[in-house]
């Protein structure tokens, strides 16, 4: 940490904050120069943050030196971290693995079908939403623990492992029952309260970054599910809000190579709710493997016109088939393997 | 809703777009233009949500004019709302409310002080957080139901109501025993299954803004809230994310006429968090003022360089009563009156 | 200048930063902690810039501690800088200076209309475009000459000084005849040749801040006309770009105290064009003012309407009437006169 | 264009919309639903954006159904635009045209060192500024003619054609003497004179996207060009301002298959400015190719650690020669072919 004084800051500031920092058992540093003077602290990452010297008199700014995150750094752990999905999917380690369905279960055909043409496509995970986050009240909320059930089932039909949204600590339970990978929504990205139980359960966390995160951000959020003691962390980028308006929201696919390059965890990518629009869910499927991404997420529906939640960007299961020919011939020039 | 199609859709697609929208009920209106046919649907917004046009063939683009919220417009009910906080405090209808105290609760003697200290200077309400959502798992994370007897035994001492945060569905009805205002915190505005939830108590809630929730998205959240049963909804501007990094956010000050507009809910403002520097909370709390806010959420700390959160951007409490002076000067101009 | 080393760097990596800072002339601390190993550099800030320690082997990140402007920056100089336009009228030190006019000249009729009204409602400034910076080249693109003419008769009418935007170097030396003062526009607020030339002129600059420009980037463009030699530089302050669609731009007004904090240049606010919806100018030309804005740029037409360009931003000449009655309350209040 | 009547407008007000379409010309059709009024307008596009509706009496907003640009669409010309460049390469139409040079030309022997590098590692364009746009007046601004001449005997001695930056209308003929392409920087996308200027000449344009353009307004800056008569115009995404801080900007390539999608123009991607941060220059090469661009912007410089000019995202010949590699195994899979 460096401790900028500002230009009008007196000796007894300057001494007040290199006894503070000493207090807490910090090594300080100072360099007095012609118009101001500086203090590095060296210490113990985690108390740096309580300190509280950004208050104190004659303190112009705090610049933080080392990352916030501990576990989640490339530093503390150097190998990729692999994470075991059941029925022999992994995600991480050169894999490339396929998450594809439905936006929202909405009945048996529905999802059975999807579910049947995603898996002979080449799909590796079932995804659906059981619990649905919707900005309207009067939208469509989801089958909630009707939806969970034909998600079992349709495993039971496909052999393939199913990641659905918990959306709450109450339902997580049930959720844990039925689910193979808890999916945490982009609005939840800061939902402490259900980081810390998703933290205490054994079942891997697909944690999608929020549309207002930076990716530090993401970053502290996966450390409290680390810290909590649930290493199997995949995070998920899925757009971030910017001001262009012809997506939903802007991919921020450089985020893949940049959390690989600050973190061991794996990452997949979602350019289905990124966009928002079908149309471009092949070529940004493309890029993001190009871009070094572990796996996809993408919304498969039988007939999106009918769809009750997200139709505009649901590829049909022809449109799918075509994008997973597509990924198998691109995947080896990438040394990645489909999963 | 408008629904423009493709330049290169056929009759068939502009035939079945017209059949699916009659199905659901609504009137159409069909404008066959030299280069695209542009179809108008007139009937239940709620029901628009969920019709999946967007998705048919041939569709280009669909355009919503009517806004998507109900209960929360200025179209559903034209006289401001009034929310009553208790102890003979309101917010709204030419009010301008105070809200002040610690980012968080750390101790008898901290809170106590600022309480007392605040409600001499002019303040109204009480703010203090027992739970705090933190970025860092190793941040300190607030002294829980301790905070929570804390700030209703300041209550008693000073007579102010007292509004602070609530996290999650569990702590929720712990939280209501103890607090006069329940606040729903900017990560948690589409923290779905939370408004719902308290949506169902009869407290007034103070629902922030997320820093990447649009107007429209923010007053969609205030719609769960109303749509759930309970209408004393305040709404609290408290910054957005930009590329701007001097300050920690971006106040959006002209959101405050701008709800007022679309909205008959009070909008109240927090300078502290947006900026997250103390040095321009006098100046933006006078702006927020002169905008229209009907409140404002100011963080005072009796040490602000001892603070175990957020020290940088709390007043002192000379600088609080400093700033209370002053709106005891402007509020007349602004045809408001401090209670 | 901070120069944190990556946790992989080795001692000769870390000797070859500590030899180019030298033979740059700069003081170097050494910080050498557990994880990392940090260097501080002091010495001219202009040189700073060039150095590219950035691009070293084991140089893991770069962190400025000064401000890289010099000229614009409250260090430099203390006191406010006040801005004479002539007529006697100045931006800065205590005045309230409103600058009104309509988007474009469009003709004769038009413009002498807003004037007269615009005076008698006790605008200082006249404002309206002869060059016309467009999105689209369809667009009305202003009326060039004709429209300075115009401009230079209407301040013969009124006795008020003309501010008008000049778009590029070439049209400059035309414009300097007519105008009383420059206006940079918001797209050029980068135009580094531009800026470079009206240092050159002896009349007011008023600097709009461009949609994407940080407060930094806005201060270093005006560093620019300072350091070209001219030292009348009125800053201007128009929204910046972010995902909230409601509003054409985002106006940050915070930006007003954290530039008079920063920097001694005065600093104007235009609603108009940050809102683009002329029912808020009102309340947020209020809310700039009790943000501590040094002046206001206002556009009225006699008949928005009718407008070639803006009109939905624009006041009418009783709208504009109206809020200048306001602002003659609310100014004292602040301790501006109205000049 | 369709035009939403607030609920408060009266037959008066409707009557004045209908009649002022009427007499631009625009044929109108009127759906009367229980809370609003909805007129739709089809006629020429180029004279919707000055009739000024929005700010008549009754009118709530206006909804543009054309897309505002003409020439560039690919609604006007299906087929992909291919532009020569001279000496045999072009860009668009299968080909993967890789432009790689130095941030600014330096000297001689930097520019030669990289060209021939470049050239061999299998190059087609040189890149490098003579002019140089930068935000701090005190840094180095470029060798300006001399630079030019620097670049013209590279040419001579690789065969490649150079790409180099205008940056204002004055030094246009100049630039033209020496360049083959002429490059629009970011910060000009809006400079509507240097637009106008370069549409007169008959050099190929490479046209960057501003770091807050729209697509839109991006592509309405490629309309001032092609309707000033240059038809050649390049598009170049180099990222966009966002809140997130770990990159430069944010690239945003999924502006490549949408501009694909709404315009036939080729689109290049530069990764070296939009990420400033040389360690994903070569992922985010990958997966610009893989989204569908049509060439990249690669910046190389023989010492980074040296450069005068952004060394930190600039690539070593030797990773410059290991992303060609790496990018001629990719480019068949995406159907490519590297010129």
């Amino acid at each position: 940490m460096i401790v900028v004084m500002s230009h009008l800051a007196d000796q007894r500031d300057i001494d007040s904050v290199i006894n503070k920092l000493k207090n807490f058992g910090f090594q300080v540093h100072l360099s007095q120069g012609v118009e101001r003077t500086i203090i590095g602290a060296v210490g113990d990452r985690t108390q740096l943050l309580d300190v509280g010297i950004e208050a104190m008199p004659g303190v112009e700014k705090l610049v933080p030196i080392m990352r916030p995150y501990k576990l989640a750094s490339r530093v503390f752990k150097e190998e990729d971290t692999v994470v075991q999905l059941g029925n022999g999917v992994a995600v991480g380690g050169g894999n490339l693995t396929v998450m594809a369905g439905p936006c929202a279960v909405e009945s048996k055909e529905q999802l059975f079908q999807v579910a049947k043409e995603a898996k002979e496509a080449g799909a590796a995970v079932l995804r659906g939403g059981a619990y649905k986050p919707r900005t309207s009240p009067y939208s469509f909320q989801g089958l909630e623990e009707e939806g969970l059930k034909l998600l079992a089932e349709a495993r039971e039909l496909t052999g393939m492992p199913v990641v659905t949204e918990v959306m709450d600590v109450n339902t997580l339970p049930l959720v844990c029952e039925y689910a193979d990978v808890l999916q945490i929504g982009a609005r939840n990205m800061q939902n402490f309260f259900l980081l810390r139980e998703v933290a205490k359960t054994d079942k891997p966390v697909l944690l999608k970054r929020s549309p207002a995160g930076t990716i530090e951000e993401w970053l502290m959020a996966a450390e409290y599910i680390l810290a909590g003691g649930n290493p199997k962390v995949i995070l998920c980028e899925r757009g971030i809000k910017t001001f262009e308006t012809f997506t939903r929201n802007t991919l921020d696919l450089t985020a893949v190579p940049v959390v690989k390059y600050l973190s061991h965890l794996p990452v997949v990518v979602d350019p289905s709710h990124a966009i928002g629009n079908w149309r471009f869910v092949q070529d940004m499927s493309r890029a993001a493997v190009a871009a070094g991404a572990d796996g996809l997420l993408i919304e498969v529906h039988p007939n999106p016109a009918e769809a009750l939640c997200d139709g505009p960007q649901s590829l049909t299961p022809d449109n799918f088939t075509a994008l997973m020919q597509e990924l198998k011939r691109i995947a080896p020039a990438m040394g990645k393997s489909i999963n």
